[in-house]
């Protein structure tokens, strides 16, 4: 690996940060709290260290796949480190771990916290807080449309695979360019949220600090009981609404731009998203309904609420589903572990993935019956290649390993069986909440540091769809390490 | 599908069903309790209606892999609906689900009960529970190791793989002869499990019982505290090593008695088994000792019997592992989704996919780092062929889509999450016992008689590995029936 080119790189995107703290800086100003000199020194520190490595001298500017991937993991772990200063230095968590965990929820945009009252925050804590969402979500969209399809790692070709376009990282020629039309996208829809939110009577801040988390599905919240605590169907809708927006691939509303219609609805993966999301919803309503939670009307505006805020890793909350009946949460379980369109700015392991898987398993049984016919597997009527679906097997059981691993790691903190096993999904699937003492109302604050390292690594692994994570522990990439 | 012959050779299977139901018949006669009534009727029944079926006039000979696999899949069903009658005759059971969740739960060598008092029930009726274990553990060794390698199904090319002479289905030339093998070393390991009982104090009658249901590693026992009653270490010992050895892929002990021992020793999956229940038993042992739950000798006593018990599928306890601290429960999980090794009496979904998995993990990654290599999955120094490869992904995730399907469904009842999971996790595993009200301590009775169905579902679907009972459900397999 060139390890200067990589620190050349880290530099500039630690750089970028030291400057993003200057917001929250200018809120907690704003509001005259004791927070703004936290953020002052904390852009200092990260601006000074930026800078200091933006002086290393690169000998060579041969960069490979793995040196991208190294700089992407890097990038994820030092700008939750450089982020968690504020945190410390404001007292509002006063464990590094603690801090580390936040600032990694943040940037990973999982949304799972350590605050048991986060309504007792600064509000420029908050701010900045819900803010590293918005900025993980810019980084993974240009990470996953942008990046990653051009490393060409056979990982990603799922991203090829499923798109209205011959090529989904040729939106346009130049990665600059497919960069700035993503980031547009971004920054109208989550205007758009902003003001629709403002509209049904939020007030500006928090319209801003959720439109934020909302954006990159993150669930950061101002308020102890997440959205529920504004109790207004309005804003229950607005914000049910955008999950689900934020959930589809982003290079479908570049072809909706363009006019192309038919294209988006003949998407298979947009269909499949779609599908689940609304049988879920009939389902979850009926176990509802019928077990006397709610009425039919307030059964799907709760039920619309969760599923599109799991499925599209989210993690708000608009009523402690820890108390819905089993069914419904153990949909809510599968749902964390499906996630949204590839493309967007959700994690977990996405539609495309589970597509795909499907019509694999349809191939295996055709050969079964008919074992002479000739089976492909194919997507938007093209024949998905065998490195493709090699790359999607591969990457579901990784998963599934590191869930099963992290999960052991958890389980030692002697937790119940559901909190302890849901922690770990909801950290890797980049959701949030999840069952029992992490449920909606909980924190992950009683988990032990070994168990908070383990999930930070989970949300960062499941954030960046593991392969760059990977590469940084594998010894034979670090083999090839010049200084 | 060939309808007629079909039918033809289903009724062999019922004649012999009938005549195994005169054992219990003189057993119940020998302890002169009500229920030799209850089998001889339903050994007459059952004979009659192998008879009638036996009469069908055969038009043609063609079978093809299809018809093979829903002889097997309805061979099942069938002795499953017959061998229920004797529970319903002497009214040991009196709901017909529930009895034939029993019978299925014994022929699957599942061991999974709906009787909360199994020690109020007749001598007969136990003594046909336990031999439904015994026969459903020699039906699954034939079909395993003799018919379905030889039906070239990809799915069992897994077999193929890993075997130490060059093809598992051969040890000898023809099935005839590999099925006398088989059942030769099965009857031996039984008659010696018999007389290590009978030495080690426990009665006849409880010996035979519990030996059957060990070689087919069922775990029905004739205690409401299974092994646990005993309260013996000696018991304990023989039975652990016993749920060992029954784990073991049978043509390895072919192997060995023809002195071959070395190939033995190389056996991959041998060696993966090995390996996974050692570490299982440190970890378990550390973590109940550490908890203080138990001094090290009774943790090693404990921990073993159950990890054993667990992996081999068999299901006994000698301890509510209910009670036992998080990590050590999520272990017994893991092993319930894993098994023993293929070949063996056990279910799940074995070593060797598991041993592949890893293979092709590892294969992906290293193609990432390196591109340009060529990259093979081996096992025994051989290549894997991609077909094989291919059948064992779509075996886990049919397994997996199963498990989720089947848990929607249990999950309606309304019981716990962790009890309805682990309910499908130990059925479809053909386990017995799960967690929470399913426990080692519980029972099946509380559930519906809807998820008492698709139980049974499960469980004949994981015994039979899945695809011939997918092949029943397949329209284009029915579209070319023949009557």
């Amino acid at each position: 690996m060139n390890i200067r080119l990589i620190i050349k790189n880290l530099s500039i995107v630690i750089c970028i940060e030291a400057l993003c703290m200057l917001l929250p800086f200018f809120i907690a100003l704003l509001y005259g709290q004791n927070d703004a000199k936290a953020f002052l020194f904390s852009a200092l520190i990260t601006l000074c260290a930026g800078l200091l490595m933006f002086r290393i001298k690169v000998k060579t500017n041969n960069f490979y796949i793995r040196d991208g991937f190294a700089v992407v993991a890097l990038s994820w772990i030092l700008v939750s480190v450089f982020g968690s200063l504020p945190f410390l230095f404001s007292g509002a968590i006063t464990s590094p771990v603690n801090a580390f965990f936040e600032t990694v929820s943040g940037f990973s945009t999982t949304g799972a916290t350590i605050l048991d009252n986060v309504e007792a925050m600064p509000y420029g804590i908050l701010f900045w807080r819900s803010f590293t969402h918005w900025m993980g979500g810019m980084g993974v969209l240009i990470l996953t449309l942008a990046i990653l399809p051009s490393a060409g790692a056979s990982f990603y070709h799922v991203m090829k695979a499923e798109s209205p376009g011959p090529n989904p990282e040729k939106l346009v020629p130049k990665i600059g360019q497919t960069a700035k039309i993503l980031y547009s996208i971004y920054i109208v829809l989550t205007t758009l949220l902003t003001i629709f939110l403002l509209i049904a009577g939020m007030p500006l801040y928090d319209a801003l600090i959720h439109a934020f988390a909302t954006a990159g599905t993150g669930g950061f919240s101002g308020k102890n009981l997440s959205i529920g605590a504004y109790g207004s169907v309005f804003i229950d809708v607005i914000i049910t609404v955008f999950m689900f927006l934020f959930g589809i691939n982003f290079s479908l509303y570049y072809h909706s731009l363009k006019g192309n219609f038919k294209s988006v609805f003949k998407n298979e993966e947009f269909r499949f998203y779609i599908g689940l999301v609304f049988i879920s919803i009939i389902v979850i309503t009926l176990n509802l309904v019928l077990n006397g939670f709610y009425s039919i009307g307030e059964g799907l505006r709760y039920s619309a609420f969760q599923v599109n805020s799991v499925i599209s890793t989210t993690g708000y909350a608009t009523a402690d589903f820890n108390l819905w009946p089993v069914l419904s949460k153990f949909i809510l379980i599968m749902l964390m572990f499906i996630g949204p369109s590839a493309g967007s700015t959700g994690g977990s392991m996405k539609c495309i993935r589970y597509l795909l898987l499907f019509k694999i398993i349809k191939r295996e049984l055709a050969k079964i019956i008919h074992p002479r016919a000739v089976h492909t597997v194919k997507i938007a009527g093209k024949a998905v290649d065998e490195t493709t679906l090699w790359g999607t097997m591969a990457f579901f059981f990784i998963y599934i390993i590191i869930f099963v691993i992290s999960s052991l790691v958890v389980c030692l903190d002697g937790k119940d069986l559901v909190s302890s096993v849901t922690a770990v999904i909801a950290s890797i699937g980049n959701i949030g909440p999840g069952l029992g003492i992490v449920g909606p109302t909980g924190s992950y604050s009683g988990f032990s540091n070994l168990s908070k390292i383990v999930l930070s690594f989970c949300m960062i692994a499941g954030r960046l769809e593991i392969l760059p994570v990977l590469v940084l522990f594998s010894p034979s990439a670090w083999k090839k390490a010049s200084i």
